[in-house]
């Protein structure tokens, strides 16, 4: 309650006010949260320690000596990361270092995107890029997937629809490799026809590839940016999966004339420099090895959550096993409303992403859910899935028999 | 030099393109960076590592155990240090931390401003806040500075113009506290006065503190918000001039019916996690003495700086001298176009930030200059203060001799 009168004075179109934070579900399903025991943390305060003694008067220098593209050592860690891992050719120079990958999606739709725009997307996303468009007055287009990643057949009609009306998409926004929410791998196929339909129609590919690191069988498909030889797309990644999300560090990798487009209204003075110098530092040593042992672990949180899915949901729960990530995408019968659903769960201490949320189809997302499994223990999964099952029963009578109660 | 046709679809209206980095001038006047050699390396060390021993595991969840508003243990300390240094009365509720001061401008304007709005701000002002309203689309009213600050008189007249005219601006933004680029310091009788006239016209005070503490005597005066109590006035600081730069590390204070405002349009997922635990980790026991050895060590290099130039510009250089801060604002003889200036001292190795970057009167501003000097040596000040003088002895004639030629 203000006893000045700021209401009058707000920009109009603002989004709602936010609500006070109440702290994390007891089961939280929700956010890219990671397994808090996979932070490698001793190796991380070496690598600071290391980095500090060595270079920490830098500090004292806005974007340390490295200028506004970020901090050259992790520059030329990711340059050779992307080579061996997803066959991207590039330098330091074609790099430029991002508070997280979502001032990657800021920047990038900053230099592209108008009200009245059209952008392409897939049509389950993640809920921050379908926003960012919202808010930006970007008309969308969604293009469903199947287990095999974004329909080309789909698209093909998309694009040539579009043409017909004489609306040129600023972009194709994807994330072809573990797929958010779906978890889906594009093939190799059919990154050749995207590639193909975007060369043909004159439109750029925006690849998001920041959870492409979390393979279980760590093959890693060769990027779109690597495919094209960086002609026409633009790539964004991100350490926030891959080694902690609190630490807000991602990139893109681009050519010169968009990277300097993207310098201008970065007006942030640089992102933060101690994220970037310890993971300068930590990464060349350790990266591969800690991504191998926490996908190992990752893995064993799926399974463990696919199992009580069945074993609470049976039938009721239908998911293919993802290749890799962090969710699983989960559809729930037809009558059950998980936005209702969500309210009753949250109520009873699970929290969990609604369908609709990451998805352009209202209607196609209604009965879907996204669940994390990264975050909670295997325990905090079993109980968790246990408890949703139960309220899912409660309010919407499937599944039919809650498994625990028939153990009783 | 693309094969791809990006030019047809950048967004209309973007800034030009960024210029390669090229690295720091030998002789570097400009930015806010600091003294290298007083960066607290050891004690930053020593508080990351015990935080991290501690909470490190907190790295897997975005917005550690503190959620959105920042690492609660740092929203604590800047509570308590605000109430002591600047007798403001808050608690962590009441704070939001930002990715630098710079995002905290964004974030204030985003919730204020819209294309075609009327900002109130001193006639010299940050070179970044004038940009931002530039690009906002926003009218700014700039209102003239003497040696105590911006000027009442003129700030009466100028809402009193505005009212007439139907025009109720946004805010009244001002850096009362080592204004920069001038290094005043707003009186309390002028304090009260602008209190007085905001709330008479009904305009926020928007009040930037982020120089406040670094004041040679270390008498900071009451901050704005702190006479208010807080009503009216929105109030950010930073990090950057007394601990780091390279940190990123801002925050607002403000009453929830803004914070929450703030917080639905910053969707960054949270600032940089290691930069709050490290500062939430070091300040409580080290901030203040920190902060006095690290302005005693400014006040020497600005010494340095006012004899450098006394010797070598003579009477060609007016300014006074500073109660605290990082820079010295410069007047040299009118035909000297600061422009030209720059150009010809660049090329001679030395850097300087140009007066009508600093100012929204590009006259007043032309023959003016503002110099930083934290963060070169002290015989690298000198040095640089001799070159610059005989760049401009060569293109503009004056000062009309060089200390160091009449000494020869």
């Amino acid at each position: 309650m203000s006893s000045f009168d700021f209401a009058s004075l707000l920009a109009p179109g603002l989004p709602p006010a936010a609500a006070k934070w109440n702290g994390l579900a007891k089961y939280s399903f929700v956010g890219g949260n990671n397994d808090p025991d996979q932070v490698p943390v001793e190796a991380l305060i070496k690598a600071m320690s290391d980095v500090l003694t060595r270079e920490g008067k830098d500090l004292a220098t806005y974007g340390l000596a490295s200028g506004p593209q970020g901090y050259l050592r992790l520059r030329e860690f990711l340059a050779q990361k992307l080579k061996r891992n997803a066959g991207i050719a590039c330098d330091a120079g074609d790099i430029l270092i991002t508070s997280g990958s979502l001032q990657a999606l800021d920047l990038v739709n900053g230099i592209f995107l108008a009200r009245g725009d059209t952008a392409i997307i897939e049509q389950e996303c993640y809920q921050g890029s379908i926003n960012r468009l919202t808010r930006l007055g970007v008309n969308v287009v969604g293009i469903p997937l199947d287990r095999g990643g974004m329909r080309m057949d789909s698209l093909a009609s998309a694009l040539a629809d579009l043409k017909r009306r004489g609306v040129r998409p600023k972009y194709i926004y994807t994330i072809p490799t573990v797929q958010n929410p779906t978890g889906t791998i594009l093939s190799e196929a059919r990154r050749h026809e995207l590639l193909r339909l975007a060369r043909e129609y004159g439109v750029p590919i925006f690849e998001d590839d920041c959870y492409a690191d979390l393979i279980w069988d760590g093959k890693r498909p060769l990027a779109l940016y690597a495919m094209s030889k960086g002609v026409g797309v633009v790539h964004i990644g991100s350490f926030s999966k891959s080694i902690a999300p609190a630490l807000r560090v991602g990139y893109i990798v681009a050519e010169w004339e968009l990277l300097s487009r993207m310098l201008a209204i970065k007006t942030d003075a640089g992102s933060g420099a101690l994220e970037q110098m310890v993971l300068g530092e930590y990464c060349p040593a350790h990266f591969d090895s800690h991504v191998s042992e926490l996908t190992r672990g990752l893995r064993a949180k799926l399974e463990t959550m696919m199992d009580a899915l069945n074993e609470h949901f049976g039938t009721a729960a239908e998911f293919d096993d993802p290749k890799g990530g962090i969710f699983l995408w989960v559809k729930l019968p037809d009558q059950v409303d998980t936005l209702k659903l969500y309210q009753s769960a949250l109520a009873a201490g699970v929290a969990i992403n609604l369908g609709p949320e990451w998805s352009v189809d209202k209607s196609y997302s209604r009965s879907r859910t996204r669940l994390c499994f990264a975050s909670p223990t295997h325990a905090e999964i079993r109980e968790g899935i246990a408890t949703l099952a139960e309220v899912c029963h409660r309010e919407f009578g499937v599944p039919a028999r809650i498994a625990n109660v028939a153990r009783g």
